[in-house]
């Protein structure tokens, strides 16, 4: 547990990481880095016709798949880049719908372990903050 | 409850339901309806690079899109297309990792009820037919 | 949704429903209100070892009972108790143990619409306050 | 992975560590076991009134720790006794209340790996056969 003490974060490599570590399908949500602290990170989905389904809201797959990415991220402002990792479990509640705005996601690491890491993730509209979907999760450490 | 007795349920039906209900996104996936029954769908989810991350296996934001899709999908045979819905929560785990064949979801209703639908769904290796990922989830009928 | 306006919401109230609205089991538990506020109780399970397996900790299946318990009482503080619910799902996280100390639990509500209500629990050691258990759940309101 | 090859699995050795493994709460609930296989385990839970709430039902809370605790003897007997375990997360569905009849709690190993192990539970009116609650969790195995 614990970083490397040689390696730097920064918002440049993490954003370097969603586009090094993900699908192409995913790099082509458009998800940018925003802020990150320690075990924290806050990325924003932009507003997206291919992402909106009939009625001009943001689908709920695209915010378990920005939940899940992340908690990468998150878990990698905690841990390095050099500790392999898999998802164990994601559960998703989706509140309310959102539409005519960004998405801000933000994940934290509740507890980090020496097999397995816990996070929580909010997502809320960019311009009103209201939560729109809640999701924990557990991943493996490898 | 109940589907609507002048509507007939059809692989074609629900595979333009894949064009018509879902974020351009979600059609890029390449989703595509293998079969049905009541209450109960079959998709397939050819293998591509652009769904798959480092190691070429597919990445686990996508297995969760298709579970909510094909689950989705499974209602509709159940309780026709006219019943608005919305997922409330969607719960997956990841077994294990798939690569170099096709994913195949089975999508289940458990259980319809007036203003709930509860509904699970394996994904398996289309070649080997391994359970790698399974989800629980829950509808709201509107 | 919005609470009776003509109940005022008290620990003894609250206390009281422990007695009156749950099975003699849950009551075996101790549960005690300890505080609460609009959408949020904060309950108190005494260190026992009837609660306790091998080894002295907290059981897990006691973490989840009295996280759900928790939770109707806080959307009672939202919306009073003249409003039946039934859980519809509840997701909980172990993080780590709990022992040689009594529990806290905090149960909050994330939002309550029509037809739902989202919770979210948080259980931790009432003397070193460090989480031991996390808990998501949507109720359904009738 | 692998049971000990000197280990035999029987019921009696099963309902021995309902006694032996879990906290007094636990066994006042009554459960017994009724059935096993390779992986999977099934038990009965009388309907008792100390276990009911308002109404007659079962609470929810008994069928979240009947589902846990049917998973640890499921896990038994692929993995033996020796393995010690803990629960990582654990997510219940409930589909419909139970009343008048013993529950019926049917818990499948769907994956052990080397460190953790992926299961699912069934909930049932012993008399009507009927799924009333379905649950999904993860252990690790340490």
């Amino acid at each position: 547990m614990g970083s490397n003490p040689d390696e730097v974060i920064t918002t440049e490599l993490l954003q370097g990481l969603l586009r090094d570590w993900f699908a192409p399908w995913i790099q082509a949500m458009g998800l940018r880095v925003s802020s990150f602290g320690d075990g924290e990170v806050t990325l924003v989905l932009p507003q997206s016709e291919q992402l909106s389904r009939v009625g001009g809201m943001l689908c709920g797959q695209a915010m378990m798949a920005a939940a899940d990415t992340a908690m990468v991220l998150a878990i990698v402002t905690q841990l390095g880049t050099r500790r392999p990792m898999t998802t164990v479990q994601l559960n998703s509640s989706f509140l309310k719908p959102l539409s005519e705005q960004d998405a801000r996601i933000t994940a934290r690491v509740i507890r980090a372990g020496k097999n397995l890491a816990f996070g929580e993730i909010d997502i809320c509209g960019a311009n009103d903050g209201r939560s729109v979907c809640r999701a924990s999760t557990t991943y493996a450490l490898l």
